[in-house]
């Protein structure tokens, strides 16, 4: 009881163990550690988990996974069925089909979409549940877009974010800078990491909102190797279909953007080949 | 029934209440629409409820407050008490203490932890609960570093981010540009923001890790200026000691930077002053 006032009933402790794991979904707890947390016995917590996992896969939305040995213990994976998955990209593509979305040039506006706290949420959720068994130490994106969706997704896996920038700052120390070339504008662009950022050794996920060329993921995947990493997954919202062959080898989409008719404001958008196929 | 395919058990149904709730923290749920994804009766939701208000409040964790009126429902406001935030304040002092942190020149290594989901969260608990009175429409940073827990504290209050660029993105469309002096630094910069990111006459809060001379803060208020808004509230991770007058009249922060003694290998950092004395 080192952390609570008052002896919780089942109904509250089943309220505050939801909350604990939903606060922090994708880390290890000990039945010992809510043991402690709530003052309760464990076969207690053990029952009460059984009612949330029971509850959560009955709505489709995740399941609590029991993690057997030494560092076992219980994680909450807040992971989408392929159904699921499928009506968020149908839900989005609607959404960025919208005719006022598109801007002169034939790009469309979404910083409202990719900076929204409940579609960051959700599109994350599926990032998280797609990688959660690649062992992945760092979420790392590159700056600016991708923030709060590579964010999110180290939120639902609890493990740490990594930004890259496009400029070195004094105040983080020595750092790495590549440079590397653009997949669609062909222009060089420089990317810097602070050497203190990654461990070496690492598994990287790689989450980004947009890929066209495929050069950014080429580059991140060229910094990894100087931090003696390893990219093990790519997690991106809307692909282009053109060019078909990207910079790198393999990637997860959500979307795939074909084109956008300026002038008869159309906009061709729908969820990835992946999704329809496997269901995620 | 909508949404969920089976029915559930009281116990099952605090979980998903639970769950929902924390999922969009600061949203407003009518009874009415809990009855119909759960498929139970409003009575039966209204007990379940105050049974999670109770477990929340019993933990001293934030409440579920009820908005009366034509619009009204519930709403998970996940604030921490004082004492939690003087005791989260504390633990961060103890970790941006260490000797290692200081770099060459007398900067502190933070992006471990600015970037970390985990302590992020904690920080934007409570600049969320500090705020949750103002109406916040959106809340406002500057690229980069304040990005995770400016992202974090929208999700809590349920309102868009907002990300001001120094640069110039030709694919989101007319922007508003603006120059300010940077306070500590006095080199000019430049803000930019799309047209299409705000609506008028709205309130915004603006969220950043640091504050020395406050002229980013300044910036913002004149920017916001340009979108006929209103700052109605700053919250900073850190601010500095010195210069004790910054460019903007008031701000709420949770800790204090005194110095760095990079010779000695000495950080005075502690909780702001308002956390002591009013517990917040």
């Amino acid at each position: 009881m080192s952390e609570y006032m008052e002896k919780l009933h089942r109904n509250e402790r089943i309220s505050a163990l939801q909350r604990i794991l939903c606060d922090s979904p994708g880390k290890v707890f000990t039945l010992g550690m809510f043991a402690d947390m709530l003052g309760s016995a464990k076969s207690s917590i053990s029952e009460d988990i059984d009612i949330i996992r029971g509850a959560l896969e009955k709505q489709g939305l995740g399941t609590v996974e029991t993690i057997t040995g030494a560092s076992g213990g219980v994680r909450y994976l807040p992971m989408y069925s392929g159904e699921e998955t499928l009506k968020l990209a149908k839900r989005l593509c609607l959404e960025l089909g919208k005719k006022e979305r598109i801007l002169p040039g034939g790009y469309l506006y979404m910083l409202d979409m990719i900076y929204n706290p409940d579609i960051v949420s959700d599109i994350a959720k599926v990032f998280a549940g797609r990688f959660y068994k690649e062992d992945i130490d760092y979420v790392i994106t590159v700056e600016t877009k991708g923030i709060p969706l590579a964010f999110m997704t180290a939120r639902y896996m609890s493990v740490p974010l990594i930004i890259v920038r496009h400029y070195n700052e004094a105040t983080d120390g020595a750092s790495v800078n590549i440079n590397y070339i653009s997949g669609s504008s062909k222009k060089i662009q420089t990317m810097v990491l602070p050497l203190r950022s990654l461990k070496r050794n690492s598994r990287l996920l790689f989450i980004d909102d947009f890929m066209k060329g495929g050069g950014t993921a080429k580059g991140i995947l060229e910094l990894s190797r100087e931090f003696e990493c390893q990219v093990a997954g790519i997690g991106i919202m809307i692909q282009t279909a053109e060019p078909l062959k990207k910079l790198v080898g393999s990637w997860f989409s959500l979307l795939t953007l074909h084109n956008v008719d300026e002038d008869n404001g159309i906009t061709g958008i729908e969820p990835s080949n992946c999704l329809s196929i496997s269901g995620v």
